[in-house]
């Protein structure tokens, strides 16, 4: 728990930062200043998402992930395509705000997904989609200030005799998965808590922010009362296979916020640290968040020999699918690009210098512990690639 | 080109097929059928968004990839937060329609961006956002009766003395995009256009759809008016450095939408093959889009050693992140089988049999060429990866 004060700092220092490495930038407006996600900003999402997509989605198994229309229309709705004002009413009512309850949107997928797996549970049915937050609350806060966030939410549909094992078993990997990019590990922690009518289990993962610890992930076990309800609404039968057995099943329903695990890891990686004498900031993010993994130091003068080196290997990581900052013309020692970098958060550095002319050798320097390690360029690729693996 | 009556029928085609593999699924109204995309078909986007993505954003020098807020407050909006109102507005004229000129919203990370590279020249603002087609030839057909499309766009800013040969360069790496995912690369062509009042060059990538030949992907090369008008707007200099000099840039601007993409893919891929005397329905997805890379057969009967093989098989693959589809309770012969995964795209399946429990070996069959091959599990991950790749 951090006090006011100093979190009112941590945020401040947070804000300068990002603002000066391109990951949110300033609007002034007549009142006030909103922030907006810059091009490392909307990489870092864009990393994220793929993230909890790869761990909820692709390396489950009978999990699908569904994508639904912001105007979609629902079973209910009888015009062929929503109106302007059906599209405006949606915004300010229903689908567009951020969920309380199983969306309509993911349970229009139900039947179908069913079927796809012959009717057997469990199956699991993933979504991202962007929603407007409904209180006051949260929308208060730097990053938050924006009206619009994007969901990131996973039903998980089982059968209700199993239904306490999935719901601890999803609150474990959560967890993990929350924990596994994290500079600071323990700023995470689990909580028991319930809905507002204690009617079923739900726990919090929350993130301890300057201004105290809030909640970045809920996980719920709900009953088949949703279900139920959609059976009666549609006429068809949600029922699903327990090896021999029909079931009406529960859901282990979970939901994060896109913006609420960016800001917990940008907060999380900001550190200084003492080095040389002055105090540096550091934002480590994991490798795999990162917007760029690594940079390339065009080394300083005007030697042309070096400029085609430093061209081939931005080049050469590129090809290789590593994300790669590179701008060709350096206006200051490397030390001052160490910095720059470390305070953008980019993992490794690669250096030319005369000697790479001859040897073929560079040096690739590691944020987090400034070592660094001689790598001829034509390992490069491949041991950046194993870094970022092993990270 | 295809006749009217044979493009009807090729449409009908692939939405039972789409419909029966959970690339869709329909939504009865009123009056009318509309098409939401199923898990498959949010995989398919999915994957085609990833993959312009590496080849616009990840894989190029200086381009960076932005994201916008939907309701984002323009530099001239002197509201903290934009209201219902102003979303709904907003809608309805401005941000939310497909863009005819250079967004706003891309022209608001102008600034910052030139900044992060030292005002150097060429750079690129890449963006994907939902919109909404402005005119109602757009909505009419098939997946595009949605109001809601998902415009992947680029500027590239370039100095006007060099604007030609990137011009060409991109319409050369455009083209050489579509077809390199299509089954019949030559059903995409390329044609000189122009805009209603001629005043700037403008080509526009084609596909041959069933109902005629129709654009894709439009590529125009503007000159400074937009940047000029920014200039006036904010007060701002919009000039980078080309070499030594300075210059107000023209702009290479792409757009293409996915849906368009999704269903060129989609049609390019459904063919009709003669196979063992009846006709087999195949869907060639090229292998970077399939939603699933490889099916896994569990063969007939209740075997247990069979079922615990397939078990780990399946595992193993989802571990190394190859998206796989396995349902456990084999209803049918693996030739039934086979035929279903051709027609969901599948490019590759992996069969096991009694002799896989005494070697190890198991059957490997390619979507398209119907070969099996021996595999032996312990090669299965690594040859799948390596097939990927190479696809």
């Amino acid at each position: 728990m951090v006090s006011p004060k100093s979190g009112a700092s941590a945020l401040e220092a947070l804000v300068a930062l990002c603002k000066a490495h391109g990951y949110v930038y300033a609007v002034e407006t007549a009142g006030a200043t909103v922030y907006n996600f810059g091009s490392l900003g909307a990489e870092l999402r864009r990393n994220l998402q793929a993230e909890w997509w790869q761990s909820m989605v692709t390396t489950q198994d009978n999990v699908f992930g569904i994508e639904n229309a912001i105007c979609q229309s629902s079973p209910t709705q009888d015009a062929h395509r929503p109106s302007n004002e059906a599209v405006e009413e949606a915004m300010q009512t229903g689908y567009y705000h951020c969920p309380q309850s199983l969306q309509h949107g993911v349970l229009s997928h139900y039947h179908s997904s069913l079927q796809l797996l012959n009717n057997k549970l469990p199956f699991g049915l993933a979504e991202m989609g962007r929603c407007f937050p409904r209180t006051a609350a949260e929308e208060e806060r730097f990053l938050y200030s924006a009206r619009e966030m994007t969901a990131m939410s996973m039903l998980f549909f089982v059968p209700p005799k199993k239904s306490g094992v999935w719901f601890d078993l999803y609150q474990r990997q959560r967890m993990q998965w929350w924990r596994k990019f994290a500079s600071s590990p323990s700023s995470f922690s689990v909580v028991d808590t319930s809905d507002a009518d204690n009617t079923y289990p739900m726990v919090n993962i929350q993130f301890a922010f300057p201004w105290g610890v809030d909640t970045v992930e809920r996980i719920a076990l709900r009953d088949d009362s949703d279900l139920l309800d959609l059976e009666r609404k549609t006429g068809m039968s949600c029922q699903g296979k327990d090896g021999r057995k029909t079931v009406v099943p529960h859901v282990v329903e979970m939901e994060t916020y896109l913006e609420w695990a960016c800001l917990a890891y940008l907060l999380d990686g900001l550190t200084e640290v003492k080095r040389t004498e002055t105090v540096q900031k550091i934002l480590r993010l994991h490798c795999r968040l990162a917007p760029y993994k690594v940079a390339v130091l065009p080394g300083r003068g005007t030697e042309s020999q070096l400029r085609e080196i430093t061209d081939y290997i931005a080049r050469d990581l590129r090809t290789a699918g590593i994300p790669c900052w590179y701008s060709a013309d350096p206006q200051c020692s490397n030390e001052q690009q160490y910095t720059w970098y470390d305070e953008m958060g980019v993992p490794f550095s690669v250096a030319v210098n005369e000697n790479t002319i001859k040897t073929g050798i560079t040096l690739v320097r590691n944020r987090d512990t400034t070592i660094k390690e001689q790598v001829h360029i034509s390992q490069l690729q491949l041991m950046l690639l194993r870094y970022m693996q092993a990270y």
